[in-house]
């Protein structure tokens, strides 16, 4: 596998709420029976934030992946957040981030958004990554920053217990003597399902003027037989795409991250690609799906944990609400 | 001044709603005095959508563009939407915009939102010029379509007469042998500026559930002294440094198209720069600010109207609520 683009992860963040919410105590509330959620959404437990705002949680993640990287906010060139959520609808969210986390210091780095829905990390870890190039760009923070409990619709069970709130981010670095860097990427959209998952309300089409708050609206909702429809048509066919002009196959590689959409759809990816299994990383049970955060989290768990080490091969399989199939494999 | 990387702007489309939105009229309703707006706001007309969605007028603007550069969607390898309005919350407005333009061809391009506010136009056309290598990335549609009119808040009669609805798109080509492309880009947030221009509801800090709609919370503000003392600090430092090493100066530019913030913030380029005085392009009078579609909207009159011809030398000048400033010169 050739490296097509020398970069190197300098170091990775993340943060969650502190207090953990349990499926038990969940159904409970809800008067589901016992073990409902972890049957059907695949999860145990998840945080929710108890007054972190997306921006405060962004900033905790980028300051530990700064810490890891042995950098300050001073050594970076550019600042993406990737998220779906986000404190304001304008200005942008990566200012605010950049507000906190430059405190009293001055630091007037370009700043942006990027947005793909779920798989926002991949896309700006691309963007990213295309930018390096050791002048202008040396070294990139990139985060996401989620938080879905402030929206999520109790009398809709399977969402209410599926998502979490967390944050994570990764520092990359230009380094042109390193050996690990970018394999390849590829992303693509399949619009057909773009009303297969989404939250209605909030935007210009069912705007708050005329539409007042409505769960029913303003909750993520999914018509999750036709979504199943399309990924199982959609995910092979990528992923065949994506290895066909590689010297390796799916399941060669050492380390496979996808967006931790829901349990069914992490089952899907392993009937896919059974050779895959145990190659396949997930925090679904322990933090719900946390959006385009989970991705990020992932990355950092598995350097965190030693599962990724220096020199292993990663892929990073996002699926998004679009609907979108993002893949990006790099040499850590 | 050295072409850092080629690229040609292979075709542009603009889209405004049919209806003209007249100050005189609005003027009446609101009981101002006749050209109180143009007066403070600098604008006599704009438009205000009539029921096209945003993701219809970047149809209309891409199919424009696409038309101008002899191309069709296929031949569209990214699609990049570059707005601070949207349909939707979730998914993200890229890929609402494929799914309409597509029609009922299967087009599964890569698409992605990226978002600086007022000049995420400029921010999108810097990362686009980046992608184009001539192997994965050949051409690149560039949108931004924006409503404002659907959350004006009549009581704030300045903001209410300042902003319009339009769309605007450009195809960027890789082109190895095009004597044109970038000279210069630059990116800075002023994050300081943050809560001086913002809508403060929608997000997750004002979440429609706990803030019933009230258009004090959910329209545009300004805290118009504030913001202007450091647009006045901040706008001659940023392009002092942009030409800083260029072998040109900004008064030597064929033609600069700033954002069309207001009849204050264009007052203020002219007054710093006087040198550039009939170079600098502005419809705010005829559109009103456009937010992230002003530019691209200035960028599609100029070349139609023959103001920008091959050869050129343009300036793109964004100023963002974040606070945010971008600079992207380029030859045409």
């Amino acid at each position: 596998m050739n490296i097509t683009k020398t970069f190197k992860i300098a170091g990775t963040g993340k943060y969650v709420p502190s207090e953990v919410q349990k499926s038990e105590v969940m159904e409970r509330t809800l008067g589901l029976q016992p073990g409902w959620s972890l049957r059907f959404s695949g999860v145990k437990e998840r945080r929710h934030s108890t007054g972190e705002s997306n921006a405060d949680m962004a900033v905790f993640a980028i300051n530990q992946a700064l810490d890891n990287a042995g950098m300050g906010i001073d050594d970076i060139d550019l600042l993406i957040s990737s998220s779906v959520t986000h404190d304001y609808i304008l200005p942008f969210q990566a200012a605010l981030i950049l507000r906190i986390i430059s405190g009293s210091k001055e630091i007037n780095i370009p700043a942006m958004d990027v947005n793909t829905s779920c798989q926002s990390f991949v896309s700006a870890l691309d963007v990213g990554i295309n930018l390096l190039n050791g002048v202008k760009y040396k070294r990139i923070a990139i985060v996401s920053s989620e938080i879905s409990s402030i929206g999520l619709n109790p009398a809709n069970a399977e969402v209410y217990t599926l998502f979490g709130d967390g944050a994570a981010a990764a520092i990359i670095e230009w380094d042109s003597n390193y050996d690990g860097g970018l394999i390849k990427s590829m992303m693509r959209t399949y619009p057909e399902g773009y009303f297969y998952s989404m939250i209605r309300g909030g935007g210009n089409a069912y705007f708050p003027k005329n539409h007042p708050y409505d769960p029913a609206i303003y909750s993520f909702n999914m018509e999750g037989k036709k979504l199943l429809k399309l990924a199982k048509r959609r995910i092979p066919e990528f992923f065949d795409e994506f290895f066909s002009d590689l010297d390796v196959s799916i399941e060669d590689i050492d380390l496979i991250i996808p967006h931790q959409a829901s349990k069914v759809g992490m089952a899907l990816f392993q009937n896919i690609y059974p050779g895959t299994a145990g190659h396949v990383y997930s925090n679904l049970e322990k933090h719900g799906n946390c959006i385009a955060a989970s991705i990020p989290m992932c990355l950092h768990e598995t350097i965190d944990e030693g599962i990724l080490n220096r020199g292993n091969y990663c892929l990073l399989a996002g699926t998004a609400a679009g609907f979108a199939i993002g893949g990006l494999l790099f040499k850590y």
